[in-house]
């Protein structure tokens, strides 16, 4: 219905999350209608944060380095590692100022129906740096639902015959929810009071 | 928080119509995990939107030619013109199939609040295409809320002496709605029982 590249721009949109076709309409007609400036920004925003970022060859969080900053902190406690579903958690974690070690982003959470199961996580990276590094605690901060839950008692399960303590954020997080939305406090407190599996 | 090149793409989105920071940081998060193809492809549309399209030379619609597809059309009666107030206004009238003229995109609604006056909107080529073309009717499609009657309104006052007739889409669409968000059958019957100004 519309000129093809405007069309094509709207499918772009609408394909991704949480944006429907009307939506889609709306941000590329803004788009068409804003200054060059603001377009063009956009644009490259994407293929610079594409082009200049990857994981972290050891905790697999979002670098533009070799490993992150936080790998790289050498006033961290590298004894100490939480395990989260995804990077978006780290910062939540970061703001509490509650928490001094390293990280673990897994990828995910176990989840049979989508067919996710430790395979598909980076567990047997989490294996290997227990074994090479000196990791005395794996915190499974993973998700309060129950994909998030399974993939904390899995940890517990395949990672305490290496040795390691395994702890799980304490209850406080809203049950069925998702970690990235939670607030400081509560995020806080459930690290303060977080129980051994 | 993030790396810069992930919170500059958070932010870009973040300046986006109807997108928070959540949502943004969920677009970005997804684009950075999403398939090469996939971003880059969002990337390109944009770009390729704001260099290959551009508004036709007579009534502003969208277009990649001089003169839209629309104006082009030599099937199309040239002595009728829908004035509406964005582009994408003009899709929702083409699917009632009840109207066969032209176009003339306004660029908005006069609006004192927001400071848009008959200045800030495309009136004089309007008054200029009256004079040049052949034009007896002037439909005034603009949205039924308040700015938009206020616009239909001028348009009545500021055409009549020119010798047109101006008339307005008949009642029917909801009021305080947004004229892109109706049903083709809202819009048709509303276009069959337009009233003159």
């Amino acid at each position: 219905m519309f000129e093809p590249p405007v069309q094509r721009l709207i499918d772009e949109f609408a394909r991704l999350p949480g944006i429907g076709t009307k939506s889609a309409q709306r941000l590329a007609f803004h788009l068409l209608n804003a200054e060059e400036a603001d377009a063009s920004r956009l644009s490259e925003a994407i293929t610079d944060m594409r082009t200049s970022v990857h994981l972290c060859a050891r905790c697999f969080n979002v670098t533009a380095d070799d490993e992150c900053a936080i790998c790289q902190d050498l006033r961290r406690d590298t004894t100490i590692v939480c395990v989260v579903e995804r990077v978006q958690d780290i910062p939540v974690i970061e703001r509490t100022q509650a928490f001094r070690g390293r990280y673990h982003v897994l990828g995910g959470a176990i989840s049979p129906i989508a067919g996710i199961g430790p395979e598909q996580l980076r567990m047997k990276e989490l294996q290997t740096r227990i074994e090479t590094e000196n990791i005395v605690e794996i915190i499974a901060a993973t998700n309060p639902n129950l994909e998030g839950d399974t993939t904390a008692m899995y940890l517990a399960r395949s990672l305490k015959p290496l040795g390691v303590t395994v702890t799980r954020l304490a209850s406080g997080l809203p049950v069925g929810g998702d970690i990235d939305y939670a607030d400081e406090i509560t995020v806080g407190r459930a690290l303060v009071g977080r129980t051994e599996l």
